[in-house]
């Protein structure tokens, strides 16, 4: 098989994680496996990074800024002799790579010293400083590797062959990135383990972007996309996708197989595992992604594939987002009059409110909206000032509240699952505040007030008997 | 109690029909009350009227025109020899009335000569042509009311008060009706019978000027509120405002009281006995508006008030709405991105498409509509104009489906009424494409296919317990 | 020569102009000519319809209208009767012009009882109105040509081919008009006058508009253009187009040849001969224009054509717009920034203010306009909303004052042109308020307080000796 | 009198000329008068610096920047020592000034390596950077006039109270400013000569600004206003403004006097003096400013003023604006269409085009403008595309051209001036492409060809006998 894996943060936490992964790496390689490893970086240091660009920008000194690159530095430095090891036949590599880390500690410093002269942090700075992360980490992986007898080599994504548009923070790949990639990456594959950084890309002028939110999944699945991989595999420090929040149901399951599509309806919320988004290039090549337990790499995780196979139970997983809050606008003269849906979400999105749930039911006369509790207030005002008379006779609001959803593909087209739902919140003696379920048929989400969130959540995950194990 | 009561087409469909509206009014009057009459067109006039002004700016001839004037003078005549009766003392009663007539005849038949001559049919004239219908059935009423010794005089709408904008076709009152109508129609209920056409005002230049859509309830609504009636009455061919549509369900019952929101929640759809638009003069004085049968008037109907006091049942009604169409956007660009429901209904809404219901669930990365099924087209080309890349994956549509919705006040904040609901339809088999339950907590609309839309409405009736008498 | 006639109201006032314009036609058809005249209406005709068209939709009666349409009847039977004869060898002719008329005095009345009925007077009506006054005239000249011999047959303009888009009361020909006017009325020409009804035109379903102000000049363009006309002769009650206003100057001259964008130069105003959007059909396809006198037919008019000769004379008219008012607006914001004139005439724009004239000098810091005066409150009102802070510091306006103009296509490349013109005026001891001249060198505009406006256009028709013959 | 001098670069360029503007201070304050001043950079630092920005941001180094700045550092203390004097009891004055210059040299190094370390320049960096310009050399010229007995101290802009908003490059200055320098610089003025940078302000947050072209001035302006000065004095290299460039016409004289609009019409242009913008605060408060020569500061110079008394001279200026371009739409279809000038300077607003000059004759058949030459294609390009079909009928262009323009308030209301001008210059052969004059009649602008531009701008000069001394 070919894979691309990708470890998060917590994977390569330290020397011993590094070490961990590297030699998780290669025992799939020495089976046959083609590998590359997207990475994160060591546990801590981007943090570490932006908080002193931030005090730079402001009150900071260039002797804060040193202390900051010594202890980033040492920490580097510690990773690496864990990770490879201080054997006399590793002193070549560990030197060569200590030699990289310098190098890029000295631009980084300088970098941080030009902020904290300019007194000025801009988008395009806070890509450059946080880009350091991954590119410190990226080569003392690729060292454990060689320590281990492979092949590596690491590569920062725009080396990898990542151009991007010039939208700093928030960067997406151009389509030329793709056959970079193919060319650069995928014939090494055939004998070593390159290593590339992840969240990291570059513009057409060569300087560093970030790719947002996500940015180390988007990376993995970019490059498998590239390469043509059989799988992405996303380390993380999680068992997979679950049926709910264990905090919650501490009797809450891996969910073996979903679909893509159920992965989109789940990620947002609850588990945030996973950020559709950062998959769009897989689902795009239909490649399947794995989510799985760097700590249990034997365990299988979570696989999301195109299309899974149907299982017993309809409902897969339950969700909750908390903190939100309902908006309600009714009035007769809304009843047939076109337009109303119109000028009340162009006034949201005018306002920057994001919306989390919308329900109009048949009347026409009433239009629910959910959103997140801290923009309620933004929300109301925005439509209060969009209907200032006439059509809408009423804007009320609710706070307090949660919504809760059942989440599965194989609710589609059978009768009853509403039914099952419902009846269960019901009887747990829990009232309904708002209800949408889109016609397709993967999602039934409901409103409930804060205090009967968890209660709803329980019930469902037992109706559902999603604390079984699923076939 | 002052009542204004409106009396619909079927009301007033023949010259039997007006004597025994006259004598209903009467019968009220002599217990008492004040009475004030909005009255319809006899039946089948206005039609008659549109047809014929409709051949006219077209290929018509005076000769054509000529002869449906005899045809509406005629019926008129007979209408009036019927309800106002033939002996001796009504003499001159009739005289005036069909003198009245005759005075209108011809003017209408100048109109339509006039279309006829100049080939062109304005909103305008349409305006004019329509408001025959009422003109020439107000006197025969207010005649047959003088008749059996009750004092009475007929209006135009304008004549009583009613000045509304230029909105030819769907003409808005001023506020100054209100005074208007309160200083012409108020004294006279003291001592006698006003009748006043429905569905017609005019503009402040005497241009004649129509309602739209439910203009007689409309002028109900409008005297009521100006002349502070007790109650408004809504005289019409039905028991009132049903538990469902009773060619579905035969045991449907009347529901006797509900608030004005349960109006508003029912009245779009099902019963189609009251566009809520029309009674919202009457909802902003607080009058009670009451729907009686014209032909059992000692039957009470359905009365909608302000606040109904709670009834024990939750559920009071099931509407259905037939021949729509489900729409779905849906990608994983949706999640969290501010502005996409903002251009999905501005985009529908410039293309005209009325929205029925609106369903988004909480992962954000699904969008579903209901719009009526003829405008699914309409409704897809311009999502797909919108949305020509990126952002939305996919928009996909299915027909044959219908919106079912129980509605009921009582059902806000009584947990298990949605597990009822959803756990009979899932029993009887019928699959649920799309829910919405906004946070008023109303209604309850879902979408089914077709071919079970009747048998989840028979459900919802029978697990409510509609068909049963209610307190 | 192929000729295109057109002879407007004066030419055709009456029955014995109309024997004349007959006689005219003739003599050039004689002479080896091909003529297809464009006719106007009787003398009056066009008011008394459109008078009554308004009476009719207010207060108008049948009578009225009935009054009205026996004097119109009688003054086209009369001037049948002088224009044809009364012979008994035309006994055949006149009457077939007379029943022609009745017919259309029938269409005319009931049309006007129509608007009398309704009440309402369309755009749509105003033009099927007064297109009678061209429909009544043109059979009337057409059986005056036969009447002395030659063959001729009279068209509506939509019977002509002329087909327009909907916009009543100013509508444009479609493209497909040319190759119908080509096909029905060029083969006509070999060994007839047709006769054709200016003004008028049909949209595509058959229904009468009119092309606006100068419609005949325009029709006349138009038909010139479709059948390939050597030139289009527009006969009108004066010599042509004169070298000044005659009242101011008694010693105007007719200017013998000038090109078509002097005629657009000098066309707005003065003269009022011509407006130069009548004539654009003959200017695409290069066809010469010339302008004569009905009652001196041998003099030879003044001719329009694409390049003029150049004469001695660099000034060939000077042209005076009375009741003129200037708008100045100032500032040092307005310096260097860009988007000021943009949101000047913007406003203007949308407030419906016609600008006469612009002039702003290097310097930026003024911007100045002419309006008509009874715009000029109008247009303050839009600049000061527009305008409410910052950049512009004052606005003011004046009036009284007219705008003169010289004009002369042999102006541009000259020196010492805009001397003589302002010296003679500086000579005159009159001020000068405000002055421009376009790149194109055509046109020198300035404004001059009321009181001296004559005496500036004296004193340039002298200073260019516009009185002499030019050569 | 209370003056507030500000002295340009030139003044101030180095050692020498600091010690001068010292003494020239002095003498005025010395004489009875309050005197504050605001100071430009020493020759030539501003421009190195901002090369030094640009090469830092680019592939600079700190070696690099180490060196600009010691060139820097030692052309200050150079002209500290010349300025200030090196004897013994002037020790402690240049010591505190180079104290102060290393600081602020220490700060300016470290924000170049800051661009340098980051390779990123905002304008909020070029702000910064360039702002050390006056920095340091105010406190130069502060220790000259301490060294030569009057009690001196320097400020920032900021420092001394003006506050702005936040649009780097181009800053407004907020209107508390104004009562901040009263208190800050006012009492000082007493015993003292406060010394203040031009050019530079802070925002709200204490980040430095700049105030845009002519910035110094600007500041002038707004310390003239905020202390309640008696004149502004403007100190430059040349005798106040000229009746014409003295490179076309040699014997080309100061203008004494002059009122604040006639100001405006000139400074454009030709002379380049005087931004209008820089002194509307003096304009707004009615403060005279007075533009002198640091070199002959005995020589008058021209005062701008209020009200100008009359002179004899109409003209008092002739400007020149090269390397312009003339464009000309045209068409028929443009005559009393409202809305085509609207959408022409739209049009051109949009695509950022300056409209130097703008000329519609009263046909309406034309509108011609007058573009920098650089911008001609740009700007055809837009009206190509707003006009695609009718109305317009051709847009063409000539470059090659120069605007001359006649200035003086004078000209309004005397006859003949017209004349007088266009006399001139058709006697000297030219000819004239464009002209314009606005209705505040202070400026007569029109355009010829580049060949005669000079000769133009003579003739005019001598015509209005602008060599002789006005009185």
């Amino acid at each position: 098989m070919r894979l691309v894996m990708k470890f998060g943060g917590t994977s390569v936490a330290d020397g011993e994680r590094i070490a961990h992964v590297a030699n998780l790496a290669k025992s799939y390689f020495d089976k046959g496996n083609e590998v590359a490893i997207i990475t994160s970086a060591l546990g801590g240091v981007t943090d570490a990074l932006l908080d002193c660009a931030s005090v730079a920008s402001g009150n900071g000194t260039v002797l804060h800024i040193h202390e900051v690159m010594i202890d980033i530095s040492k920490k580097h430095y510690e990773a690496a002799h864990i990770a490879i090891g201080n054997e006399v036949e590793k002193r070549e590599i560990i030197n060569k790579v200590l030699s990289y880390i310098d190098g890029r500690m000295d631009e980084l410093e300088k970098a941080l010293i030009g902020i904290c002269y300019l007194g000025e942090l801009t988008q395009r700075s806070i890509d450059y400083i946080s880009s350091f992360g991954e590119r410190l980490c990226a080569p003392i992986l690729s060292g454990a590797i060689e320590a281990i007898g492979v092949q590596s080599r690491s590569f920062t994504g725009g080396e990898a062959g990542i151009v991007t548009d010039d939208v700093f923070g928030n960067a997406k790949p151009l389509d030329e990135s793709y056959s970079n990639i193919a060319d650069c990456i995928k014939p090494l594959m055939v004998d070593s383990i390159p290593v590339i950084t992840g969240f990291i890309g570059e513009n057409k002028s060569g300087i560093i972007t970030t790719l947002g939110r996500g940015g180390s999944d988007f990376s993995a699945a970019i490059v498998g996309a590239a390469v043509g991989a059989d799988e992405i595999w996303l380390w993380k420090e999680v068992h997979g996708i679950l049926t709910t929040d264990p905090r919650i149901v501490p009797t809450a399951r891996t969910i073996p197989v979903m679909s893509y599509i159920e992965a989109m309806e789940l990620s947002y919320f609850g588990a945030k595992v996973l950020h559709p988004r950062t998959i769009e290039p897989a689902i795009k090549h239909g490649i399947p992604v794995r989510v799985k337990n760097t700590f249990e790499p034997e365990f299988s995780g979570t696989l999301i594939v195109k299309d899974a196979a149907p299982t017993k139970e309809v409902v897969k997983a339950v969700t909750l987002i908390r903190n939100a809050a309902t908006i309600n606008i009714c009035g007769a003269g809304m009843i047939g009059t076109i337009g109303v849906a119109a000028r009340t979400f162009s006034a949201l999105a005018d306002a920057g409110v994001n919306i989390v749930m919308i329900s109009q039911g048949s009347s026409e006369a009433n239009l629910s909206m959910v959103v997140i509790e801290s923009q309620v207030q933004l929300a109301i005002h925005a439509l209060e000032a969009e209907f200032t008379n006439g059509v809408v006779g009423e804007i009320s609001s609710d706070i307090d509240i949660c919504v809760v959803a059942a989440v599965g593909a194989g609710m589609a087209g059978i009768p009853g699952v509403a039914g099952r739902v419902f009846n269960a919140i019901g009887k747990s003696g829990v009232n309904i505040i708002m209800i949408s379920q889109g016609s397709s048929q993967h999602n039934i989400s409901f409103v409930v007030s804060t205090t009967n969130a968890e209660d709803a959540v329980r019930a469902l995950h037992t109706e559902f008997e999603l604390d079984k194990v699923q076939k």
